[in-house]
């Protein structure tokens, strides 16, 4: 049994990875941490989950674990991450805290100096698809964003076989746990039920630099990308509707079979035949990403619909995906595919 | 034109409110009054909102209305009243703080002495087609609560007439907006959307009291009175089911032709047809209830359906329905029957 | 592995049911029925679904299968489960053609004469935790409705001690998954969002006799029973809240312990501490019930609260709880506790 | 008093349209016709609809009124709409049989040839901003899509002045009632709550053309479109989100100025200020159509946000829009701006 802690348990991430890990069969929770409601249990914060206990921060033993799992705001996670490799444990990190690998950009985009640049070099963002080589021998992973999650993997295959040109329109629609369990007037009920609206439009969302980080990782010449999300009145899901040019030489067909090659062995993505769009009702609760390929009616464009469930390929499952490779077990053990 | 104020606009109910008032023809709104906002418009805080602005209570000319009405919360509603009514302004207090007439009861349920007990006898509770005849004296008027109103209004008729006997059993599901616009975790829309869940069983809740009151007051011998209230994941309505015990001599005929007489003139309440059950549909945005007149098996009981919109006839419009009766206006004016 | 096939595999109950036992690691799925969508895959009729072959129910091999569930209309249903006991294969059936015993009852309330009223007699009423003794032998199960597991749970303790007299009051509150998937103007969207209504109030509902019946099965003097459904603007889920009289030497704490006690050893049965209420979201997606214990006020008087998922506990999830106590299988294999 | 009445009552186009005209002061609705429902009032068909009879079309005294509302199916809809015309009534259309102006173009998305083809030329493309001058004098207006309208207000005053190039990216969200209220599986509660997707998306939806012959008729040199339509989890309101390339000489400050401009003087359409975008809490159950500006990220792209409710300035509120300035009266009556 792989020994597990959980920093943050009783956000939302947090809830739906503790959730995870209780039915995982080669995990033991050792400890779960909050600072909000240490000494209560997580089931009387949410009634639905395990009946755990929750220990304060201080008292947690980060010695006596194999994992650490961070739900926590950036910043703080990302002096628990040190504190726990220095106490010998690996870290999953699903804050943003890693996500940059430029200090000066974390710094430009968070309002504050990274609190430990030195670990940035070894951190592998993890998008497992595109990174699980590096996992086994990783001390430290940045999961990532859910937005990024949903773009990059139907953007991958198609900036790595250089397909796309020009400017790259990602509009977003996440349900809104992805806006945390902290209580605000805009994720209310009343505010949200039969609402829908977009933020953070054009490139100002954080998402941003870390999407424009990994997809000029892929390709010398990647597509600028303007980025549009909004906010869903559902609780789980996200879907990107992208908007693609693509290069010469390349149309619909050649840009299918590239994703159905590149994702014919992946458990988690599946690429959806002719005809069908991605919807939140295929990945509910999973850990999948569905992606769609349409045309867009001039022969050099091209829309995917890409869908993920936020809190789970979007965040606590790839976590946990992550975490199955760094470790040596089944991939897609404790998960649903 | 009669000049109202507005204290505690920015709330569910004082958003509802001013919504009727702006549109109201015989109405001059002078002034709206925010603690938190004051300074912004009233549309920064919500963007269907009139573009007013919003002023702090200590510049507020309580000289200069005919009329305030008050959506505050207890304690401070009932001081505001008192400088009101000192001021020459006739009250509508949309709080609790005048609708017990007893101040040991109101300090019993509220954990605090009455600030203005000596106000208590000259209040008019404020349930409309009850009260009507004391509203164009009333300097003050105890705006009912929303499930007194949509419990009270099936229930008075039959009260009245000697139709009921044993327990009434208010079985009552209210939508969200009740619980204010304050950002907690129970009314994010993660935890409420596909949720649903009772509170305050028995006779813990504040509107117990007040319900209990108004029922001693109309019968001698009135039924024991249980109340079980719901959350539901709607925004707005409220739906009491009432499970009742007639009296000797009562059977569903005779309760149905005493709701129906003494609601036969009234434009605000509709008892259906046989067979048609209340619904939020039939009342959304409205200033409607609608009664509805069960079999429930055994003969000696009857089941009761009503709905209302929390926020217009559980509040903001029966407010102005009071308002409307108190200044001479026709009773309908600026509400949608 | 226990072979197994699914009538009706395309409603809401049969989805649910087929995703039940494809994860079910000691079933193998071997066919699929579906009158209308025969020879597509599952998956083309929802998204979720597994990519399972439809068959027709001509071409349906009943001889090779040990179990056959049924989710069929009431009627149609009778007449497959007496085919599929001749070949060989035990029944557990969904609909509510087993349900009465009775069969002049049956035709009352279903209008039509039952087509196999010889197998009434063997038919063991499912509900789980009081038939269990009964399911190793027996070859047809009548899985119980809905509205019944969520009211017969709380009161099956309380009615063997003989706790309850007078009048049963059971104001149940259901997602409108229990409506099916035939297309209706009163279950689409746009009806029933931010909607709520009840219906069926009284004794009027085809869960009724089914409840008498088990009443009076479990007590000579049990009460009357008055029923109040509503529907409910989820998807799934069930809340039932059961006004109760108290017989002599009854009162809340020993309504309690009696409560606790009978479902102290229970998987799938849950008594909520003091002052909990049940919700949705403590059962959403599990096959647990839950229940509340609350005063209500007067010492004679008791509020149970119980939440159970209509499509788990209230269908599904507790037709396998049966398949497996009759298959001698570990009782929670393949459910979600 | 104006005389009018509505073909195609009960659906939900229908039933807004006799909301509106039904409190609407210059208005005597003299018969409403129901293929499905005559004889029927039509608050049998919804609990909150006005109670006024439903006649079929035999019995429809088309003579009798000044103005025929037509919700009606395509096809249908351009019979009754000559039908009217013949019997001297002025015709709104909600429908699409009016809108293409060429008669191959409407056979090639209707898949039939057109009934009336010899009346296209005359119909006016009734986005009332832009048509105002033409309604005074016009017979038959053609009322546009929900889509286009929410598309086409943005872009009008751009493409007039020549800013756009490149290919406009209309990425639509909707409310569902715009699927209308015939019963579909895709549209049930259960199907739609807590899910979302995209549909029709490129140039195969049949506002597409609609969009394109408008576009290119305000612009020599009018940019690609391509649409991308989506289901929102929503009962009413429509958000579409533009991504634009700006023309040589054009930036965001001055594409706003020219926006403001335009629309300085329109009741109904509000440019927001900088830094607040589009959402359906602005518009529902109004008329009004809200538009924000946003930068995209590079200079010579722009993104625009426009919301109206699909319901009233998307149907039938732009309906009795029209309606006014065709009869002279002030074009806000009846509507809420």
């Amino acid at each position: 049994m792989i020994r597990v802690a959980v920093f943050g348990a009783t956000g939302y991430t947090g809830l739906e990875l503790v959730g995870i890990l209780a039915r995982h069969p080669a995990v033991e929770i050792r400890f779960l941490v909050s600072g909000s409601q240490a000494g209560r249990s997580l089931r009387a914060v949410h009634p639905a989950a395990p009946d755990l206990p929750l220990v304060g921060a201080a008292e947690a033993p980060l010695g006596a674990v194999d994992a650490v799992f961070l739900c926590l705001p950036h910043g703080q996670s990302a002096r628990t991450a040190a504190a726990a490799l220095q106490a010998g444990a690996r870290v999953i990190d699903l804050s943003a805290d890693y996500r940059l690998r430029d200090a000066a950009e974390y710094e430009a985009w968070y309002q504050a100096p990274h609190p430990h640049p030195e670990l940035l070099s070894e951190a592998v963002y993890g998008l497992t698809e595109a990174c699980r080589a590096y996992l086994p021998e990783a001390r430290l992973v940045a999961n990532p964003g859910c937005y990024p999650t949903s773009i990059l993997l139907p953007l991958w295959p198609l900036l790595e076989a250089g397909a796309l040109t020009g400017t790259v329109i990602a509009d977003s629609k996440s349900g809104v746990s992805g806006a945390g369990r902290i209580p605000k007037v805009g994720t209310l009920y009343a505010e949200l039920a039969e609402n829908f609206y977009p933020y953070g439009i054009g490139q100002t969302h954080r998402h941003w630099p870390e999407m424009r980080q990994e997809m000029n990782g892929w390709s010398a010449a990647a597509p600028e990308l303007v980025f549009a999300p909004h906010l869903l009145p559902v609780t789980r899901g996200m879907l990107s509707t992208l908007h693609l040019e693509l290069a010469a030489g390349w149309d619909l067909d050649r840009a299918r079979l590239t994703l159905e090659s590149r994702y014919a062995t992946e458990a988690f993505v599946r690429v959806l035949p002719p005809g069908e769009a991605a919807s939140l009702a295929h990945v509910a609760r999973t850990n999948r990403c569905v992606i769609g390929v349409h045309a867009a009616g001039p022969a050099n464009r091209l829309v995917l619909t890409s869908a993920l469930d936020n809190l789970v390929k979007g965040a606590s499952g790839q976590a946990v995906q992550n975490f199955n490779v760094m470790f040596g077990l089944p991939e897609t053990q404790g998960l649903v595919a």
